[in-house]
């Protein structure tokens, strides 16, 4: 076996580590907390069955979306989950998941770590049609999970409605239905007190 | 929200229940079973990265087997987990995750139902290019995370050297190279006395 073969394969074991990272957000039956790899699978199933709900549906690739959500969090490995309500750890998050990919894609061969690490970083900055798509999703998905599991992180965290509508102004960019409904769960959740109004 | 909303958004809670199937196969780490979802990922971004060691390459879609790696185990969600190497269960597998999909896919729209009904069966029944490749890394990631763990699996169930070759079949279909890394797997393993050559 060649080096690139085995780079790629410590690479996967490496990945494996996904399995250990441990978000806030809960599964659905509220036992206990979702792993990163569990949430990045979700991701992309979740990316392509809501895809007829993108509004922006024929400047996306949906392929693209559905690789951005399988490595999206893959930095995480070595930079650690940051809570999005956590605006300490927020400050210095850019630099560590920056380090983070020098050291984890640089196990590819060039050209593998270069696709990787650019579908990372185009998701990061949510600027293009795929990545404002993916960042969608990934902002829907623990919303649902928040709501079917009481508004755990955000009774957990004491977080206000203003900040969880700041959060999920990339759904507004993506699809008008599911902002609607992300809205919808909001509503919802303020009224059974899971959400504070002022902080 | 309109019926085919909602239905996905059912579809997509259901999915939420693979990351309470617990696979036989342990985490790299040994610290615990890995669930589906988790597997499911870890498939997706194994596809991926070994797709350059696919003999087949040219008549292969990459992102037809990353879809099919993302649904693949989706019917476990009722027909569970089936432990590859007991055969009382193997006998009505098919019978369950038949039922099984007959319940889950219903609930999306026809046409998204039918997709992923599709991609699943062409997954079970390996035989397009697609799907020789999806099974190979089906067959490969455990095989990895059996090795990293002390042959943990092949131990618990007594498992012969001759049945993992036999398993191993499809990735000899898909990739001599990928077959060799296996083959070499085994090898080791029944050194360490991890796999035992007769039964």
């Amino acid at each position: 076996m060649d080096a690139n073969f085995e780079g790629r394969i410590k690479f996967l074991t490496e990945a494996d580590k996904m399995k250990n990272i441990l978000r806030q957000t809960l599964i659905a039956d509220g036992s206990r907390r979702e792993t990163d790899a569990e949430h990045s699978w979700h991701l992309s199933l979740m990316a392509l069955t809501l895809f007829d709900y993108a509004d922006n549906k024929e400047s996306i690739d949906i392929d693209r979306v559905v690789r951005m959500t399988i490595v999206h969090d893959l930095v995480e490995i070595y930079a650690g989950d940051t809570f999005c309500y956590d605006e300490v750890l927020l400050q210095d998050k850019e630099q560590r998941e920056k380090e983070a990919a020098d050291k984890l894609f640089a196990l590819l061969p060039r050209e593998q770590g270069e696709e990787y690490r650019s579908l990372w970083e185009e998701f990061d900055k949510m600027q293009t049609p795929d990545a404002i798509y993916a960042a969608a999703i990934d902002r829907l998905q623990p919303l649902i999970n928040n709501h079917l599991t009481n508004g755990h992180t955000w009774r957990m965290g004491n977080v206000t409605a203003d900040k969880v509508y700041k959060r999920i102004e990339k759904i507004r960019e993506a699809s008008a239905s599911l902002y609607e409904y992300a809205c919808q769960i909001i509503e919802e959740n303020i009224e059974k007190g899971n959400l504070k109004i002022n902080a």
